[in-house]
């Protein structure tokens, strides 16, 4: 009744088309494969390499083995960096006030190289693994829709067939062995994980009650963009609100992008005018909630974008900082681009610098407030 | 030419007045102290205990010895931290995304108490030893004009005859040895130091050139509001933006600030509605940036911390953190006013959630997308 | 597959349940009421009195002779313009620059009373007969859902089985036929038009093509809150950006509302801070969004309205103006709250205010401005 | 005391220096010229042609015959047009929603070819007759401090020498009388008036009352970009809040800019994706302060201005008006680069829209409204 995917007979001869499927090489998206075969689809699995620890070629050979028409795993790495990361980092990008967006980054980034090859591969269909209550679905999804308007999106964790068939863990388990699937022989961490270059997170399963204190025990130390995973830098525990309307808990470890988001609004600071930057944090913001909920792709992303971009023509310079037990202290800054007038702001000499024009600054920011207050009849100060 | 307070003339047998000075017990203060009882005025000192480190009992001696009229030495840290404090944290109040800003909240508390007495005691004139480039002789005086319209504020370090005869710290050495004003012993520290109950501040001196790193010397350990300030906590070395248009360097260490600002964001989040926070991180910014430039009793900054108030009915509840090598980590967090709903967000339960619900939702929010980038004309997706 | 409403089987003996439907009396939510009876619910039709012109008896008939089980018509005008248009011009809500909100306003004080009476009479089920492309639907299940969370909703123009059948007003004509539904006998215009106490709207058909020019026949001069629909005043013809992404047309009539928003932002700028007025101006642009998009009752639409209100406490005065041959002229105002100062601002008297204060707070203003393009090396004026 | 051009000796043999005087041909500034002679300077006059009706001519042998060293007439009105107008109509530019800076764009347009003056004939300094409480002075100092970070501004309505000398409109004339000036013989207007290209506003004077009605005796009729003068299209009657603080009425009528803006904001929504116009519009209202506050020449405004430039990349076509007893009505609209989609908006064509997806729309937006409201524990919907 509702759009073209929940219409799945069971048996057909001919294909139905051919589906690119975001494939991780897990028990999940391997289910997903077989059972997408099943429907009648042609699969090609497309894996990403965006800087998670992963056996790629281990991961190629499964998916042929279960069928897979073709295999893509490509090296998104410096794409990532350039195209997403960097953006973000001049962004300021802070989701909340304390989420550096590190999978919501990621996810552009995989979606439009599947939407790609998808195109290439003449494939009418895209599929992930993500589930039905997430923002990776929405991410994911509004990137392919984006840049490809006439997908058509499986996506089987909201299909009742597959959600009503797969309540969970075990009857995957029970799928893979009935369908020759290798089965992970390392239990399962009470929680799920996703890493990439930028940052590691942790979320669900026992994390789901707020209260649970697993911060210590949980971060296997990130190996992201620096050695600074080593030094438990970045590690945040946070409920955030997701696209959707919920509430959920996450945990998250991003030891690069803590130091890069650090050193960068310190020079920005440092060489950008004042009132450039209060305009521009505000476009920061927007830009966040606009990654975060999937809007990388969009015309009002590509124009924040700009416009930030804009703002760091004179973004340039050195900061020097310390790491340290965890913390990240700015030690000192330089840039040729700097705003910074060593001795306007010197309190040991005038300058080209008159203090009565204080006087004056100040009694006419006081008109107002002595208006006011006047007319409000205050007697007593202490309200 | 330009205003009351510089028609100073030498010589007079009557008083001028009566001034509230704003009195430290410092250097400064006490020549300003004497400077203004040889230009003819009474003086009043004024010292206010916002949790400083500081002999009050002896500063009140010498402000007598020096001709003060009278000595009002008064504990405002309660208030400070009922009036002022908790808004900021309430706000979430941060400017330009790091300084906390426990100087800036001091200022209106320090004057209101300043003005409060002024009209007790009949007193036309304010005084203050804040410099001609800082922010603190605006916070100082907008303060004073909003809540005491008619004073008039003699503001030493803006008035020629002042600045012009004290040209360094020699000068003001030199005029106490002469007016039996008793003398520091111990060296200056190469920069300035400021600090209460919610902060230390160091600047100026050798700070003033960016590039030089001090901050791990600089530390004297805040005692402020907990024992954090032992553990490093709250440390940063920053340029900001002055409201007069200056970027300043500042270093901060702001130990109990830092933490209540972590744990309020925290049950901040886990109780407020997503779109209501949103807006409120809006008026927060603008009321950081109100505090920053001395607006605290302006009508916009009493409107603005009304909202904020309003949309803190329901924040509360208990935050567990551990503070840990300068770092605070957020363990999990509980309140019975909590929008968290865990059986709705959980991976593993359905709820009363219809996963199909979210395809709908993800295409329209794709209606736009797709007709936006139908009409670009996109037939690659890599730009 | 997709959310309760879809399964309708369509015999049954028992009752499904009860349906509170918004009834117009007009062909659609007639067919829609006999339709839902088909589908086994027992009917009860609600229609809302707020200033539409109409014949309620005549409705109430056609109602009970179509099998609904109760009618409920009630007058909700005072509550319109109390709970609803009053807020909106304490916001000076405008949606877009342009839209007054007139149907958007109104849509929730329906809503909110069809809730009420479905809860007093037992009913599970609300319906309505909005379309599936535009925002009144949204509008209308948004109130439901937020003032009735476990209610169900039937939206028979998103149902399939209903609007498959129904694919135009021939359909419709034929089904009230069969069903001794009467027909209308005038010919119906070629566009749709909603009315009530603020406004009328006009839009589809063959306002549909953005470029026809219909707006000068197309007025039937609105009654609405004062003579003034008479003299054209408020008219407009806009392209307008829909909560679902898509643009349409719409012609307005709002001479009431047309005639408060410039009365209130007249006295209102009279009385207000200029600052406060800032920050309220962004609150008013978020209401107007909020409103327009359906999230009337929702927190982050208390928690801006509360603010709204907050800074309305001295907007209070008297407008004198003109409404001439379609234009609102303001001619003068005065009021006991006015921050207007006829001495502080008069070109020909000093008053309380030192011009040599100018000078200082421009050159302060110019500290940045001087650095800035010093540093920029500009030896031209002109870029 | 205060800075520079206070310390005015009266007698000197050298010259202090050459002055570029905005010169306006009327007697104020006609009083100036001759002032700053007496003074000791050397005056080179400049008239701007930006629209306004004046005898150039004339005020050139006026200026001339009064002791002008040179004097510039200097047509700037195409670049009025295309470097100051232009940019305001591109960015809906409006004050306190409804003044549309007429005279705030034309400031910066003068200052900068009086700047370009000075430095062409190496002059020092620069001077104006605009008050001490109004905006023009900061507008025009801004824009010289901008452009020209050494010049040396005479103020002199600032300068206690001069207003203390000149304290009516008597004092100028008997002024006038002794030095050759020549005298007005027509009466003046009770209230001051300004003319250019875009608008003429009308103020001070009687108008100082704010509840004084004038409107229809007071307008001349602009000629102002178009017949629409003649219409009495754009006449406003507001109090706004200058930047000092003070709240002043002012008079406006803009007939073209008013169908400018009209069209203009028509053509927009019609080209611009929705969520790119929310964000432009926020920046619209940001450079509408920063004209009106005078910092059209500040990195922020040249930053905001080259972000709205971005957005207008598609915004053209061609918008049907008519213009009619004062009023502008939009008519129909047309565009190549129309993000309106006529069929997918159609109420009688389904076009790639399925409406089941509004259904999952709404309710993922209800889940938040919902939980809300739960908690809140509503049991009556009334509140």
């Amino acid at each position: 009744i509702c759009g073209g995917p929940c219409h799945l007979s069971k048996a057909l001869i001919m294909s139905k088309g051919t589906v690119v499927l975001a494939y991780s090489g897990g028990l999940d998206t391997s289910c997903i494969l077989v059972w997408l075969k099943e429907q009648g689809y042609d699969v090609i699995a497309f894996l990403a390499n965006i800087g998670q620890d992963e056996d790629f070629e281990a991961a190629r050979k499964k998916a042929e083995s279960l069928g897979a028409k073709k295999v893509f795993i490509e090296d998104l790495r410096s794409e990532f960096v350039e195209d997403f990361i960097w953006p973000s980092v001049q962004a300021n990008a802070v989701y909340e006030d304390r989420y550096l967006l590190g999978t919501a980054v990621a996810r552009p980034c995989i979606a439009r190289q599947q939407v790609e090859i998808a195109r290439k591969e003449g494939a009418n269909f895209v599929s992930h693994g993500a589930t039905g209550k997430g923002n990776d679905q929405i991410r994911f999804e509004l990137t392919c829709y984006a840049l490809y308007p006439e997908v058509k999106i499986i996506a089987p964790w909201r299909i009742p067939e597959f959600y009503n068939r797969f309540r969970g863990r075990t009857d995957l388990m029970e799928y893979a062995q009935k369908h020759g699937i290798p089965v992970p022989v390392t239990p399962k961490a009470p929680w799920s994980m996703d890493a990439n270059l930028m940052h590691i997170s942790y979320e669900s399963g026992i994390l789901e009650n707020p209260k649970v204190r697993q911060v210590l025990n949980v971060f296997v130390g990130s190996p992201c963009l620096s050695l600074s995973g080593k030094h438990g830098v970045g590690r945040i525990d946070i409920v955030e609100n997701r696209f959707i309307g919920m509430k959920s808990r996450g945990i998250y470890e991003t030891p690069g992008g803590t130091i890069l988001l650090k050193a960068h609004l310190d020079i920005e600071t440092f060489t950008m005018d004042k009132e450039v930057r209060r305009i521009k944090q505000g476009l920061g913001i927007k830009f966040s909630e606009l990654i975060y909920n999937g809007f990388w792709y969009s015309p009002e992303c590509e124009f924040v974008q700009h416009c930030i971009n804009k703002s760091q023509e004179n973004v340039e310079g050195k900061v020097q900082l310390s790491v340290f037990k965890g913390q990240v202290y700015i030690l000192g800054r330089e840039s040729s681009k700097s705003l910074y007038n060593e001795e306007l702001v010197s309190m040991d000499v005038q300058g080209d610098y008159d203090p009565c024009d204080a006087s004056g600054f100040i009694r006419i920011n006081a008109v107002r407030l002595r208006e006011h207050h006047r007319l409000q009849g205050f007697s007593s100060t202490k309200q």
